[in-house]
C-alpha cells in the first residue's frame, strides 16, 4: 500500500492500524526529537497550553515517567491518576471515568490498563487521541516502536534483519507488538520459548519463525528481544523455574555466539539479570538496553506530537 | 443587599459569606473563562508564577483533577499533597502542617477534609486564600456554583427557577451549599429524602420545601439535583438499602414526568447508576452531568484567578 | 584554605566537600534568591527546560515539598517517584533504576533514602549532579544549609556562635551534617543527649563538645537546635520514654534562660510539642521554626542552580 502523505489514525491503539509509511513518520520524527534531549534547554513549545492525562490503571513507572519526560519536553501539562485510591472509579465504569476526564477537555490520554482492549474500547467514543501504554497480553506499541527506533539507529534500516524474540511470545504484549511492527517494516522474526509460552497459530497469524529452543532464533540474529519474565506472575506450574529458564532459555556469551558477531542485545527493562540474560550480556557493549529508554522519551514525544497536532480527517467519527 | 463594586472575601469557604452579587462575579467569569478550554492552546498566563497548593485530606480524584486542570489552565504551578502517607502530618497538627505550607508562601490553599470547619480554621490562621473543597458534612462551594452555573446555562438564569434536590440532605454538603447558593439568587428549593435523611429545621434555617416523597418536590421542577448515596459510608440501618432507596427516591422517567418538560438532570457524580437514576436518566439528553464536569473547570478558574489576584482590603485580619 | 572562585563539586552529598568559600556561596545566592519567593510573580527562568527528578525512597512530604517548590520557582520542570509502587524496583536494584532516569536525561536527581552512603554510591555512577535529600544516619545537608543561613540571618554570621545540639546525635542525619558545617564556618558546637544517644568519637571526630546533659550545653549559647525525637522508631529500651525525655531534655523557658537572652530556637520539624519543646517554646518569639521552612526553599533553590549551571571542570570524572 503506497501512500503520499501518511497521515495518522486518531489513536495509538496497536500497530495493526499503522501502515509501514506512518511507522516510518514517527520514527523519522522520533529520530529528530532525540536532538532536543540532548540540548541545554531541553524544551520546546510544541504543546504548550496542551493537556495529558495519564491513566496508570495498572501500575509502570517507568513507562508513566517516559510519556511524563515526553510531554513536558514539548511543553504539554500533564496530569496523573492511577487507579488505586481512584474516586473517580467508585461505583462508576471506566468509561464513566473516562467521559468525565473528556469533560475537563484534554487533549490525549495515555492509559494502561490490566486488561486488553481497554485503550481501543475508550478510543471508540472519545474525540481526542488516545495511546495504548500496554494493555493487558495485547498490544505495547509504543515499546515496539521504541525497540524499532533502536534497531533502526544501530542497523541503518529495519528491511531484511533477523530479529530473535524470547521468552514468554504467548502472554507478552511487547512481543505481539513488535511482532506485527518489525514484520510489517520488512524484518524476519523469529520467536523461541518454552511450550507452554507458545500459542498454536504464531507462525501463520503473524508471519514469524517459531521454536521451542532459542538456539534456532538466535542463529545468524542481527538482533535479539529478550522478554522479561514475570517472577511475580507465574505459577508454579506454568514453567519449570526460574533457574532452568535460565539454563535454557537465557542469554549468555556462548548461546550468543549463534548471533551475528555484531548482534545488538535489547530488553524492554527491567531485566532480572541471571534468568533472562547474564550480567556479563547485560553490561556487554552490544546491549542496546539503556539507549532503548532514551529511544522510548523520544518515541513517545513524536506520537504525543503527531497525534495531538494531527489535523482531522473526514475518516474520525 | 446591592453593592457597587462586588470585592470578594479573602477566602472560600461556604456561599454565606457571598452575596448575590459577587456570586454572579464568580459565575460570570467562568462562563467567559469556560471560551479558554475550548481553544486550541487552553492556556492563559494569568496566574503565572503563582503556586497552588492542593490538600486533599480526604480522597477526591475528580475535584483535585479539575482544581489541578484549573490551575494550569491559568499557568499557576500546582503541588498536591494527600495525608495517607504524608510526614507531615507525624506527631504535627493540621495547624503546624498548614503553617508549614505557608513558610513556603504559597499563593493559595485547596483544601479537602473529612471535618466540617477545617478550612475557616485554617481560613483565619493564613494570609492567603484558602479555597473549600469539600469539608465533612459542612460545604462543598464550588460544587454548587458550578451547578449554578450550569442551571444559568440552561436556563438563561436561576430567580423563580424551581429546582428538586434529591437524596440525603442531612449529611451533604452539597445540598447545604446548593440550598444557601440557590435561594440567594432567588430560585425555590425542594428537597426530599427518606425521614432519615433530613434534619429537623431544614425549613426555617435553608429556606426550602422539605418533603419526605420526591414527588412533590419534583412536581413542576426545571432542575433536579440527584445526590450521590455514600454506600460505602452508609450502615445498613440507615436508610432500608440501595435497591428500596432506588424504588422510592430513585430517578426514572415515570417519575421525571412531574417535572417541566425541559427539565434539567444534574448530580455532582460519580452516579450510582439504577440507584439514583435509571441508565436511561442518565443518558437522557437534558442530563448535564458531564456540563457541570466542564462547568467545575471553569468555576474554579474564576475562583483561583479572583481570590488570587484580589487586592488586600481593610477588612482582611 | 582561601580560594579564589569557589566552584562547586558535582554533587552535593554532604558538607565535608565543600570549603566555607563554597558554604558561602550556597548561603549567599540562597539570600538573594529569598527575595523570589516574595514576589508577585515568584518565579524566575533560570532552570526553564532543565528537569529535576525527585526520587524519595524513604518518605518526606516536607523536604520533597520544599525541593519541588524550589523547582518550580526556577522554572525547572519536576518529576516525582515514590519507591511504594515503583515498579522501577521490581528486580532491579538501584543502580539500575538510577541508570534508567540517567537515560531519560535529566539534569538533576534528588535523593532520600534510608541507606547511609546510598546518593554517594549514585552521585560516583552518574554524570549529572546527584543532591542528597537525607540518607539514613549519614547527612542531610540541604538541612545544615537552610540552619545556617537561618543563623546568619539572625545573628549576622556563624563565626564564633555557641550552637547546642540536643537530642538523638548518634542516630540523626542532621546532626552530623550541622557538626560539619558549623564547626567549618568558625561557629563552636555542644551537643547534649542520653548516653544511649551519643557515640565515643564525637568530640574528637567533628571537634565539639559533648554532654550527656542539656545545661552545659545551653549555657551562653547563641543558638538551640533541638532535634526530632522519632517516637516511631525508638525501642522501648533506647531511652526512658518521651515522658523522661521531656523532663531531661526537653526545652522550657526555665532551661532556656541558661543561654543568651537572645537565644534562636530551631527545629527540622516536625516538632513532637511537650517532647522536644514546650508548646510555649514553640511559640516564643524567638523561634525560628517556621523561617527555617522558609530558608529551606532558598538553600534549595541555590543548590539546584549551582549544581545544574556549573561548568564541567576537569576533576570530574
Amino acid at each position: 500500500m503506497t501512500e503520499t502523505v501518511p497521515c495518522l489514525p486518531k489513536d495509538l491503539l496497536d500497530l495493526d492500524d499503522y501502515s509501514p509509511g506512518q511507522l516510518d513518520l514517527v520514527l523519522d520524527l522520533a529520530e529528530s526529537f532525540k536532538e532536543i534531549s540532548r540540548r541545554t534547554i531541553k524544551k520546546v513549545p510544541t504543546l504548550r497550553g496542551k493537556l495529558v492525562v495519564l491513566f496508570f490503571h495498572e501500575n509502570s513507572t517507568r513507562t508513566r515517567l517516559s510519556f511524563e519526560v515526553a510531554a513536558k519536553r514539548l511543553s504539554a501539562d500533564t496530569i496523573a491518576l492511577s487507579a488505586s485510591g481512584s474516586s473517580l472509579a467508585k461505583g462508576e465504569s471506566l468509561l464513566d471515568t473516562a467521559r468525565n476526564i473528556a469533560a475537563m477537555a484534554p487533549d490525549a490520554l495515555v492509559i494502561r490498563h490490566g486488561a486488553s482492549g481497554v485503550p481501543g474500547f475508550l478510543a471508540r467514543r472519545l474525540d481526542f487521541p488516545v495511546l495504548n501504554a500496554g494493555d493487558g497480553a495485547h498490544a505495547h506499541p509504543t515499546q515496539a516502536l521504541l525497540d524499532m527506533l533502536t534497531l533502526r539507529e544501530a542497523k541503518g534500516g529495519l528491511k531484511g534483519l533477523k530479529v530473535a524474540v524470547i521468552g514468554d511470545i504467548a502472554h507478552s504484549r511487547v512481543a505481539r507488538s513488535n511482532m506485527i511492527g518489525l514484520t510489517k517494516m520488512g524484518a524476519r522474526v523469529a520467536v523461541a520459548g518454552p511450550p507452554s509460552m507458545l500459542v498454536p497459530d504464531l507462525a501463520e497469524t503473524y508471519g514469524v519463525e517459531v521454536f521451542t529452543r532459542p538456539e534456532p532464533a538466535l542463529e545468524g540474529a542481527d538482533a535479539v528481544i529478550m522478554l522479561r519474565i514475570q517472577l511475580e506472575r507465574q505459577s508454579g506450574t506454568l514453567f519449570p523455574g526460574a533457574r532452568e529458564y535460565a539454563r535454557v532459555y537465557g542469554l549468555d556469551h556462548e548461546r550468543l555466539k549463534l548471533a551475528k558477531p555484531d548482534v545488538v542485545i535489547m530488553h524492554p527493562g527491567p531485566v532480572n539479570q541471571g534468568v533472562e540474560m547474564t550480567p556479563e550480556i547485560y553490561e556487554d557493549p552490544r546491549s542496546l538496553i539503556l539507549p532503548q529508554v532514551t529511544n522510548g522519551v523520544a518515541v513517545r514525544m513524536a506520537l504525543l506530537h503527531l497525534l495531538i497536532e494531527r489535523p482531522a480527517t473526514p475518516a474520525d467519527s
